[in-house]
């Protein structure tokens, strides 16, 4: 049997202490798959005195992160997290230092992926980050590795756990955003700062990833259009129920070619899916992923998107592919042969929308959103009027499909008259 | 860039054709992906002269099949099929020379794979068989190092394309499974003869595999516990309906450590699947996974289970970890380190069991039933009496969980008695 791997570990949160739990508790069964033992010998993390009930013994404990890369070691493992800062210098100088990089963290390989890449290349190591994305779901290597010989012309999932729980709760018992959302901080399902989950950054970040692996293209995290769920009222559930939709918060990315060059599009928001799509039945803080290939057709990959032990299961997959010494480009091809490419507008893309819209509930409304409509050449698949507040009336319409330049121009004209109270809610249907 | 990968391939029906065409169409990507140029420099196959549709230029033609491995190359692509005969010798030689191996052969692989996995490691060679389970989900990759770091408790999956189709058309137009069938046949869906798919010897083949994959055990296809769905009345599936369930013929392994020490228990039956489970909306010739790991928790993998693209999908995506290097241990781990496992009994498994029973219909039968029932210790759950043919009754019955030997006993009960007609129909509920 080989050598053993040496890994160092930065970062003993959750997941951190996840990862060496793993590797304790299946030590045998790993060892069998991984030809080899894998052993933790360098650990580092803010408090050396806390308890994090793991076994640390015989693990050298490093005070500077960044110190972590010099270790003798053959992988780094990072979990700290931070798009910039000491992840990123600790990942740059294992990368130059020939190590292998495992990393759970999305921010730092969606805005730094493409310098990481390069540096791994140039020094002939591995850079590994199946946990970055969906949690447990082996989606990284499902799209790496597993349709590798596709063409993919569309990949889209829910891709954030903490939304799809927030999602389906407002949906099983009516609640508000607000409410769902102080609910799920107390029991651990979002964070104390919520942003990055509920505003689509983490789905983006996620989604950015992705995009590159199918498409072969330069990672994008700006050029991710994104919308989160904050804005969702109960009364649009409650709606899209009725027409048969569930809303998800979707991460959808594709390459349009319908301009005289491809374009990527990648897109994060609400959507409405048709209940007969199994996205429209993956709840709580499942993950899924869905990507259609020109050879495999459709393929869904569902799981646990996040976790301690789902991401643990995701980082120690890396460790062992390491071990078994699969260590190929990160991005499934050389850096260098990922393609620039522009973001694609949006104006032109065509499909159903569904808008709710809050009204003063006055004669003559109902004709001005009408004629808005009209004048925009969109026309109505079903409304529903139902009264909002004292003197306020709520419209909910799923448009037939449009172009959503022509949504925008509706929107438009409305703003400009006084009957709208407060901002319109669109959300596009997931197309089938 | 590395040197072009030179590939020879055994076999150009339709899989075979499609692999020419896809390495053709996607050439560039895959080439960019593959860190190098893929080129299928030798054929055979059976018929020289037919017009497959494909470029063959460039190509040597061999006659003889197992000669493929003398040939120049880096790669043999066998997608003959046969469990033994020219596509065990054409491995054997294969792999004895070095090269490594890809099949799409789940029958040689479940029968041989041992010992190809052996021969393969002797000479530093690599085994892969990706297409042999479940078509173009990448489910070998995902179970091998998607979730590597894992104890596997459980596999589980819709395996069987025809199968499902089969199923879905009876569920869809409560239609006999022999007249599905010749449907199914003239579509292309079915095979002229259906027995390895309609018994389930063909989703055993993949079970068997998947097992070993899962739990490092040695591959046992012998112990694969088989019943086909030839036996489903549309009564069976309307029943089913009734009470909250769809019938699928589910491949279910998972190691019983209920015993002194642990077994392999494998099975392929009809089982009634709760219309919460996302394997109930698996409908037509999709195929699904389902894996439980102890970090990953529950993962479902799912897409087209056959068909000549998503084959031919899987087929190029081992190609491509063999381009890039990416060539460990065919099974997750050597051959050597595989557990030789009895198979597990099954008397002792508890669960709920749907029973279907054709009698006559006489004063004191269901009194029979009841008692038989009542001795073996089997409670029942849900009942419904339908008349059958003239003089005849339909019993389904939903039995609370028993030990599966309480139901053979019961059976053994009634068999001595005279009021059955025909065998009874038992399928097991799939627990959750």
């Amino acid at each position: 049997m080989a050598q053993p791997l040496r890994v160092a570990l930065a970062g003993l949160g959750t997941v951190g202490a996840g990862v060496i739990r793993l590797l304790h508790e299946n030590r045998d069964l790993i060892t069998r798959r991984a030809g080899r033992e894998i052993n933790v010998v360098a650990v580092t993390a803010r408090d050396r005195s806390k308890d994090r009930g793991v076994d640390l013994d015989g693990c050298r404990w490093v005070d500077d992160m960044t110190a972590l890369a010099d270790e003798d070691v053959d992988v780094v493992v990072e979990l700290v997290g931070g798009s910039d800062g000491p992840a990123l210098a600790l990942a740059r100088a294992a990368l130059n230092g020939g190590k292998s990089f495992v990393t759970a963290n999305k921010a730092m390989v969606a805005h730094h992926g493409m310098e990481l890449a390069t540096i791994a290349e140039d020094n002939g190591s591995a850079l590994k980050y199946e946990a970055a994305v969906a949690g447990g779901i082996p989606v990284i290597k499902g799209l790496r590795d597993g349709i590798s010989g596709n063409r993919i012309d569309r990949v889209y999932g829910i891709l954030n756990g903490t939304c799809n729980y927030i999602l389906t709760a407002m949906e099983q018992h009516g609640s508000a955003f607000d409410d769902v959302l102080k609910d799920a901080q107390v029991k651990g399902y979002a964070e104390a700062d919520p942003s990055f989950d509920v505003d689509g950054v983490d789905a983006a970040h996620k989604l950015s990833i992705m995009a590159s692996l199918c498409f072969g293209t330069q990672l994008n995290f700006g050029g991710v259009e994104c919308t989160g769920i904050r804005k969702i009222l109960p009364v649009d559930i409650a709606q899209a129920n009725d027409l048969g939709y569930r809303i998800r918060l979707i991460g959808h990315a594709e390459i349009d070619t319908s301009g005289s060059e491809p374009c990527l599009f990648q897109r994060v928001s609400p959507r409405l899916v048709s209940k007969d799509h199994p996205l429209a039945h993956v709840t709580e803080a499942t993950n899924a992923v869905v990507a259609e290939g020109n050879y495999s057709g459709r393929l869904l990959f569902q799981g646990a998107g996040a976790g301690d032990k789902p991401t643990a299961s995701a980082v120690v997959a890396d460790i062992i592919d390491i071990a078994r010494g699969e260590t190929g480009p990160a991005f499934a091809m050389d850096a260098a042969e990922m393609e620039a490419i522009s973001r694609a507008p949006s104006g032109h893309r065509r499909g159903q929308v569904y808008l709710r819209l809050i009204v003063k509930d006055r004669p003559g409304v109902l004709a001005e959103i009408a004629a808005a409509m009209r004048d925009a050449g969109v026309s109505i698949d079903s409304l529903i009027q139902r009264k909002a507040g004292a003197g306020e009336a709520m419209l909910a319409i799923v448009t037939h499909e449009c172009e959503e330049q022509a949504i925008e121009n509706t929107l438009a004209t409305l703003r400009s008259a006084d009957s709208l109270i407060g901002e319109p809610m669109v959300m596009h249907l997931l197309r089938d």
